[in-house]
């Protein structure tokens, strides 16, 4: 058995077997297996596909290519999340204290912003002092006592699926839904999770565009965790607009301060309440969706969930100053308005541009070496169908000097589309899918 | 413009434009692409394929990638010959300088043996003496005086078709069809010969096995050589079973020399005499195949083509004095008759065996490194369908000592079939094509 061999056998759209998937995948880790072959392969998988158990034994051994984060210590099913990836999509700042407040531990290892999309550790670091970069002792421990725990993933997670993804990302081989479900559910895996939340997003900020390859992602990744022994449900939630209000890293910190302190409802909180409450029932602690629900907004209500954030800024090393007065956050020295151009209803939102906009202003990265300007970004005041009269404001940037606040803020008035013709909000929540079931919602 | 862009395009099964196929072209010759971008677009290639368009853009590219053999000085129509590889295929030996002798110009580049199959180059060095690296201006020089000249491809003939095949060799991409015409074609357009014919062999011992797969190959190739304003025809010819009963390289040369002095005829002779018909025709020496055969045969008569091959191996440094008597060629020290194990007609050869079994003995090379001897190599007494009585000599070995004749003997006895069922013999010329048309022969 050799490399040659494997890839004829993938090109000829026929099965690859255990062995031989350990062995490319091996080879990725240790880079004993030349660049050009595992390209080659991973066309010849995009273009011929892998069938179920073929994806599963990928995903399992990329899990398995570094370390396995060890979590029978804890008491409880600890219970992740995962996102695929949005713009103003902070829910894990909402929903870890307050699942965590409700009895279901959560040791979670988030990743940095990329592209478009806003990452959680990112986020985190705009409250001053935050460290992510624990220990994987002190992120145990701090999972045992306080419940949950954020840090970055370990250095040797999933090596393997480090070096396929590079290579699917100068290839043209990053759109296969079996490399990306066993990419996403390999770290996850890895990351040790009794019971996984998958947060699959759709519409045009998302990953995948329609509703249809959003449900056919969901099912795959939900149907690898339930291989490999995992408790996994996911939800397919919308992302035809940014799902917050705030856009950039200390602003979203507000937001989910400001639901998790009942000062704000809407799309961010009802998106982190529904995936909430399936952490719940999957940690088992609510028999149902409704029970899980009323968990949830029982530990809103009673400060519970906010004083749980409190704890989890203290215990990694950050200032909870925040957590009472919101203004502690690191602010953009230039705060400006946008004017809506036009009167109408918002049809549409060009949801990737307005991410590369924040992004542009410096909260995201250009290139790995960016630093990362906690401050900026900007608020939108409208959502897909809000009325809007001309010359009110549509959004609010917050920009480190007034040229990037002028940048920014002629393209959002470019990027929030604005039409005589009413249009309905946007669903939140599309699809729940469990095993082989899928129910539209 | 990027690699990423064009992998993708291919990926999605769309055509390459002109500028597109250049880029990564030049980038292979130059080494600028990472070899892993261009592994992925092979594979892309592979399973998305050409059109007739892009396939003949790759062609150009890759034929202009280096230098390109001017033969214009030449007088008369450069005409050229091509096999795609056979086992006991010694046609260039006896048609190069028949049909020089006829009056075409045979300014050829030939090519080394691989795996199973013999090589043009190896089998003239087993005269004594003879040179096939002659400098760009001694070659033309030749071809201008004797009318016909053999030698080695220059270093710098299509660079970026070496760069992609030695990648396709250890990507599982060496199967696709317009990969395979174009590396051909570029090849021979770059050696600057006006008129091409084709020998695309077909059968267990061919590159194609199925007579389909051989007329398709070979329309794809008379394509783009048309394109790109070459006169080509093609002949699909078996191999089935090797083609002269000879395999090893003096002794290919022997059975040359023995089909030029008129002592042999039989399959080598035909297939011979059919290609250098194309030709004569091509070339513009004989108006139709009926003519350009009985010029041929002519020069065979008279001797002319004889004398043709001694004034070659003259001016290309060799001893002529095989051409009087072919025992001054190498010699094996072992030669010994390999009796056949039963009674019956000939059913089949295992031609790649045959072929693989020479390379054992030391006729070919398993590593580029390898040393070829030679004078070994084995003379085939039986062809397909021919009776068999259990006993008389199948085959006579000749090897450098007793151990590998044993070996050879026994691969042999085991690679010719017998059987008891009657079977006719094989077709030696399938079919012919040009341009759209393909007739069957």
């Amino acid at each position: 058995m050799n490399m040659v061999d494997i890839i004829d056998q993938k090109k000829r759209g026929m099965a690859l077997n255990e062995a031989q998937i350990r062995l490319f995948v091996q080879g990725a880790a240790e880079g004993t297996v030349p660049d050009y072959q595992l390209a080659a392969l991973l066309m010849a998988i995009r273009l011929q596909g892998m069938n179920r158990e073929e994806t599963v034994q990928l995903t399992m051994a990329m899990a398995h290519s570094g370390d396995i984060c060890d979590l029978s210590g804890i008491q409880g099913i600890p219970t992740d999340k995962h996102s695929t990836g949005g713009v103003g999509d902070t829910t894990t700042l909402v929903l870890a204290p307050l699942v965590a407040a409700c009895g279901v531990p959560v040791a979670k290892m988030s990743g940095r912003g990329l592209g478009h999309t806003g990452g959680t550790l990112d986020k985190l670091e705009s409250i001053p002092g935050f460290r992510v970069d624990l220990s994987e002792e002190a992120f145990l421990a701090q999972v045992r006592k306080l419940g949950v725990a954020i840090i970055g993933q370990t250095k040797n997670l999933a090596p393997a699926d480090k070096a396929l993804y590079a290579l699917r990302d100068v290839t043209a081989t990053v759109d296969s839904l079996p490399l990306i479900a066993s990419s996403i559910m390999s770290k996850k895996l890895a990351s040790g999770a009794r019971a996984i939340v998958l947060d699959v997003k759709t519409g045009a900020g998302a990953l995948m565009h329609t509703l249809e390859d959003s449900i056919e992602l969901a099912r795959a990744m939900v149907r690898i965790g339930q291989d490999a022994g995992r408790r996994v449900v996911a939800l397919v939630t919308d992302m035809g607009e940014p799902l917050g209000s705030h856009v950039g890293n200390a602003l979203e910190v507000k937001e989910a301060i400001d639901v998790l302190s009942g000062r704000t409802g809407g799309p961010l909180k009802r998106v982190a309440l529904a995936l909430g409450a399936q952490m719940l029932v999957l940690g088992g602690a609510a028999k149902d969706e409704a029970e899980a629900l009323g968990r949830l907004e029982e530990a809103l209500q009673s400060g519970a969930g906010l004083e749980r954030l409190r704890r989890l800024i203290i215990a990694q090393g950050g200032d909870p100053a925040c957590v009472d007065d919101t203004a502690c956050l690191p602010q953009a020295r230039v705060v400006r308005d946008v004017p809506a151009p036009a009167q109408g209803y918002v049809l549409r939102m060009d949801t990737v541009g307005l991410g590369m906009t924040a992004q542009a202003m410096g909260a995201g990265r250009r290139v790995k070496t960016d630093v990362i300007d906690p401050s900026v970004g900007f608020v939108l005041h409208k959502r897909i169908g809000d009325p809007v009269r001309r010359g009110e404001p549509l959004a609010t940037v917050h920009a480190r000097d007034p040229e990037s606040a002028q940048t920014a803020a002629q393209a959002i008035a470019r990027l929030v589309e604005i039409s005589p013709q009413q249009t309905p909000p946007c669903k939140l929540v599309h699809a729940f899918v469990d095993g082989e079931r899928t129910e539209m919602r």
